[in-house]
């Protein structure tokens, strides 16, 4: 028998979720007067927003990725525990993982969410979204592979597909991979093939609402257009996905209705609550949105569980201004502070006014030099925004874990155009190679192919 | 269909395998007047001798991988082609992958070696070699699992064996494994847990032959000895592994037949040539050693095969002091060179005398400030040596991609002894929960668990 926590008598609170809100509720908690445990199916916090320059083959999953236990070492009240919860009873007040089950006095929910295929899950496999590191492999498999792909192959047509792109969703991921895969094309690649032009390479960037980065200023969402215009990123907005089949993506713009060949399609829309919160909605009857986020109180409680606390991108908080605070890694962690010391007053009998996010604005990177951010006082765009986004990046990775690293790796690629971590690996790891036959004649002068029917070889092993 | 090569009156050296041996005849062949097709499974060439730094938490893949691409961009005569070769025909002088057929004037085989499991290939899941990126995912997963899992289990004869490693093969990657495991158990994780101390981790490593690092001078084998036992491992030589069964290794020393439960057993022991080398001798009749090697001429040329070369891991030179040279890099990158010039003399109708390796010494890193360099003219050991090895990784590193990164995250995971990048991916990415119910009674003052009844729990989704 394992004891969860050394000294019973003290309040203990369970995290379920090692991203940015289970995160800072953990590190508020450190040095309190409590126990905590945190729950994560995996080992490591990893820093969502660069997610894409994983995709992209320009960091490497641990560049953007924080040991759990590591980040907690010193803190000897924190335990960090491996596994994914099934269920919880606030009955009885545990946490079921597998046949465990985890006592709480106060259970913090923060496992996030997903991607939204609005009912079309079977596209997922051709269209994958970008959340995990698994993810973000795939993603760097699939485009580098349709590079290779397209430089094996010969009919020009499926050609075409191999270095078309369309990525469904203009919020800040499909824009940023569409810059990412942009300047891998036209630049970075440029003169890595023999037989193609990788400048011919399509990128499409099909957004449902009226305009990209729906978040920010109008203003901005027309700068971002017209920098992935000049980028090579065709833009189209009002226009919805209506299938995807084939390596053929249909949408539909109004009442026109097109289609697209492309053998990389890459999903960055929607919303879609993870299952805890179903749970959630089972066990204490709280009311999910569409999305299936939970809609939490004006203290991030669950309602008729004051113990029960739901933040970051599974919360629908709509008690600011009417609408729910988006899905970012800032309203992800004021809450999990909030959380945190909300706690401690209750422990000593006292209480804290409703959670207020302070927006403290967002931004969104669309190639080297060209960025936006959205402050509450300042709208930036160009090269300052850049310089600006890089900052903010870098000083939100220095505040728990200091990759300096990660600030020469960036430095170094952007000097250099490289992409050094474009690797093409997992389980179907390179591209097998197309139906082709060829023959040489080597004692002519002029360059002479000829076709020759294919012999039955016997493999020696 | 393709053109291969856009000038066909060229000579056309393909060259099989992006390894050592295949880069350094590409790269010594970039500004010679032939053309170049350089084959692949993978775009990427790795750099092995840090594979096991991968496999321990302290490298990304990405940091020790040069995209092929890249490296041979600017050589406009190269073209490299991602595939897997299924055959060739010297008669007809084609290479053949999947469909495809590539015709050669020259042919340059080098894809290298496996381990060999000694007609015991099922043991290979149960304890997995070290060969490929996907390789090292695999093992610093089941590293790191390993940790997480004894930290949950309750039954200390598991637990034991969750804390057990087995290593077998004493070669250079086996003791770099074990010295990096140990620096892991006693050092890097030492605080990072909560119910296990790390520092109860057993670490052994078995060896076939009388001593550890058998290629070197028996002095320093010693030494290396001595060192491992410093770090905590014990080394056991004139040790045959007899089965592998239900997480529990059985071997022999002598008559002694020894038992030991480990969740986690790695396997750097035996070569095996790559199936290339069968499809070489049912093709051409050359012949093979006991490892499937291929025995090459004293030019490396394949007997009766002047244009088809056999270099690096695959290859059996045993012209030079009767016993075949080593599978290491040096070999490997000299051979490469040396075809890459007798292609370019031949093409002048003239020759070289016979391939001459020429001993560059070798190395192998035990731990922090702890290596043992065996040179021509000197031999050195502990800090001098691990200084040493440093420098020389740096260099060969440099010398074909400027990874300084590399550099910077050495410096920085010795400075801090921290493993950034110990995480658990890949398909089954975490463990599973253990069996195991609790639950806590909050009103009692002293520590008190007990067991209650499995409940079944209606999980929602």
């Amino acid at each position: 028998m394992v004891v969860v926590h050394e000294n019973n008598t003290l309040h203990h609170v369970v995290i379920i979720g090692g991203g940015f809100g289970g995160l800072y509720t953990a590190k508020t908690l450190a040095n309190a007067n409590v126990n905590v445990t945190l729950i994560d199916k995996r080992n490591f916090h990893l820093f969502q927003p660069l997610l894409y320059q994983v995709a992209t083959g320009t960091l490497s999953p641990a560049d953007i990725s924080s040991p759990l236990r590591a980040v907690f070492r010193k803190s000897k009240n924190t335990k960090v525990l491996l596994g994914e919860v099934n269920d919880i009873d606030p009955e009885s007040q545990v946490v079921i993982l597998g046949d465990r089950t985890i006592p709480y006095d106060t259970l913090v929910v923060a496992t996030g969410a997903n991607h939204s295929y609005y009912g079309n899950n079977h596209w997922k496999p051709m269209a994958p979204g970008l959340k995990t590191v698994e993810d973000a492999i795939e993603i760097r498999r699939r485009i580098f592979s349709a590079f290779e792909a397209a430089e094996k192959e010969t009919d020009p047509e499926v050609r075409r597909a191999w270095l078309t792109f369309v990525i469904v969703g203009a919020g800040p991921t499909g824009v940023e991979l569409a810059g990412a895969i942009s300047e891998l094309a036209y630049k970075t690649l440029k003169e890595d093939f023999r037989n193609i032009d990788t400048s011919e390479t399509k990128i499409l960037l099909l957004q449902g609402g009226d305009r990209v980065l729906p978040h920010m200023a109008p203003k901005l969402s027309k700068v971002a257009e017209a920098s992935l215009q000049k980028l090579g990123v065709v833009t189209q907005t009002n226009t919805r996905v209506t299938n995807i089949e084939d390596d053929v993506v249909t949408f539909k713009q109004g009442d026109k209705v097109q289609e697209i060949a492309s053998k990389t399609i890459l999903w960055a829309a929607g919303v879609k609550g993870s299952a805890m919160g179903q749970i959630l909605a089972n066990r204490t009857g709280v009311e999910c949105d569409r999305s299936g986020r939970v809609i939490v109180e004006p203290d991030l409680s669950v309602k008729g569980y004051k113990n029960i606390f739901v933040i970051g991108d599974l919360g629908n908080f709509s008690h600011q201004d009417g609408k729910p605070l988006p899905g970012v890694a800032p309203v992800a962690k004021q809450e999990g502070e909030y959380v945190a010391k909300l706690i401690q007053k209750r422990l000593k009998g006292q209480t804290l006014p409703q959670f207020r996010y302070n927006d403290v604005g967002s931004l969104a990177m669309i190639g080297q030099n060209l960025a936006v951010v959205d402050l509450s006082f300042i709208k930036l765009q160009g090269f300052i925004a850049w310089v600006f986004w890089l900052v903010v990046h870098i000083y939100f990775l220095i505040e728990f874990d200091t990759k300096l690293l990660v600030v020469f790796q960036w430095a170094w690629n952007y000097l250099t155009r490289s992409r050094r971590s474009r690797l093409i690996t997992g389980k179907e790891a390179f591209v097998q190679p197309q139906v082709f036959i060829e023959t040489k004649t080597v004692t002519n002068d002029a360059p002479s192919t000829t076709t020759k029917a294919k012999e039955p070889y016997k493999v020696g092993v």
